[in-house]
């Protein structure tokens, strides 16, 4: 079913209003029992904190949650969420997370906060990946932000990786730079001790797949940002209400809901 | 052309003398000016050997090498062989290396020293590259020896990383270990401070450039120790002599030589 989004009365809502309304829409998909993969992210955060919550009203139990890097790892511990890997726990049920982008057939780009590897780990182990953004995230096509595509490299000879990676995408007008620290003017070291390329396109680089195989056939390269086909549902957050897509087959079901609608969840 | 291998009269050589004979006939192909990709383990380490001699002779001037591991840059520095990388030398003139299996299509796997992604990123940005072999090193599909097919991976659920593996390969009797320390027992650490899983199979994998993508695409793994299409010359010793396959276009020129017709040669 396919359904425009409704018009609602609008709501003075800021950015982190509307990532927090993704991501408590999304935790109403988080049941008793589940193994739960915990993204990474100022929205992501933000259904982290909602889970631990319904933990300690009672309304949630045995929750095992799957952190998608170290800084999520210390959020959920400090709010007390029973955690534990891929190793011991090699299928995830449900998995949240935020996206940098999300194209119209639900390919995102992440890893604009350094964590693209862990989090496509427990994201591609998961049966339902639930990717929750303010509407600011959607673009006509991966790259159209014209912000960074992150792709994780090995140190070694990074700038002939650079190079290659560039080369690649000449045609899509590409451009990359090491991602360095603010702080330090150093590289920046992703949890697993490597660097990031980040990548920028003037143009549609075209056939996505395609584009990931050539990345990650380069050697010297570990990950590219770019989760295509990974993501079963997205909830975006608006000025205006909720939209909702879920894949089903070759499908998109939307559904819109109008914050007047909600009132009572939040 | 393709030649029979030519009978020649027998003569007493150990495995390591073939090693040598190969890497040395391969240092014929290094020209004056060169930049030359240096191999690892104890067939390339003579191609090495070979270089800083024919150097300390005056026969070679104005070799710059790129080292494909660590211990290959200690080796070549205390040869005073000059060195540099990739991100100054993009482009290799020329690189020589070993093999642990070679293919009839110059197929290769590399990797069982622990060198397999320094040596990937070097042998792809050359322009030339000569595998030296001993005979014992021929099979009929990679994987054949029942030798491992190594492939390096993130430490980060690494188990988890192993089972996905296997599990693309269970109609060829796949079967993975991590591999580890003789000495210590621990996970052995790449250059690059990833893990090593070894992969054996009973047959024959099928498409290895399928193979090769299946693997890339998942995620946590950095790199493999199929070498596709890269190698542009094989050097086989044998007890009897050698064999020299070129690759001219889609064709391979084999070329036979026997150890009597090279004697003056070492």
């Amino acid at each position: 079913m396919v359904s425009p989004a409704v018009a609602c009365p609008s709501v003075p809502l800021t950015q982190d209003d509307l990532k927090k309304i993704a991501a408590y829409k999304a935790v109403e998909n988080v049941k008793s029992g589940m193994v739960v993969g915990l993204g990474t992210g100022s929205t992501a955060k933000h259904a982290v904190d909602r889970i631990a919550q319904l933990m300690r009203q009672g309304k949630l139990k045995d929750i095992i949650g799957i952190p998608t890097s170290r800084k999520t790892h210390e959020q959920a511990v400090s709010l007390g969420i029973p955690l534990s890997d891929l190793d011991s726990h090699p299928v995830v049920d449900l998995a949240i997370d935020g996206a940098d982008e999300v194209d119209p057939g639900l390919n995102l780009v992440k890893g604009r906060g350094g964590s693209l590897l862990r989090e496509k780990m427990v994201e591609s182990a998961s049966k339902k990946f639930i990717v929750i953004v303010d509407e600011s995230k959607l673009v006509k096509y991966v790259g159209g932000s014209g912000l960074a595509m992150p792709v994780e490299v090995i140190p070694f000879c990074w700038n002939h990786s650079l190079k290659r990676l560039v080369s690649l995408f000449a045609d899509a007008g590409c451009v990359g730079e090491l991602r360095k620290c603010v702080e330090t003017g150093k590289a920046f070291v992703t949890d697993n001790g490597n660097y990031i390329i980040d990548l920028y396109f003037e143009k549609d680089m075209g056939d996505l797949n395609k584009a990931s195989d050539l990345i990650l056939r380069l050697p010297g390269i570990v990950e590219h940002g770019m989760f295509l086909g990974l993501a079963t549902s997205l909830i975006v957050a608006g000025v205006e209400g909720i939209t909702v897509k879920t894949k089903t087959g070759n499908e998109l079901e939307v559904d819109s809901f109008c914050y007047t609608d909600l009132r009572n969840g939040f």
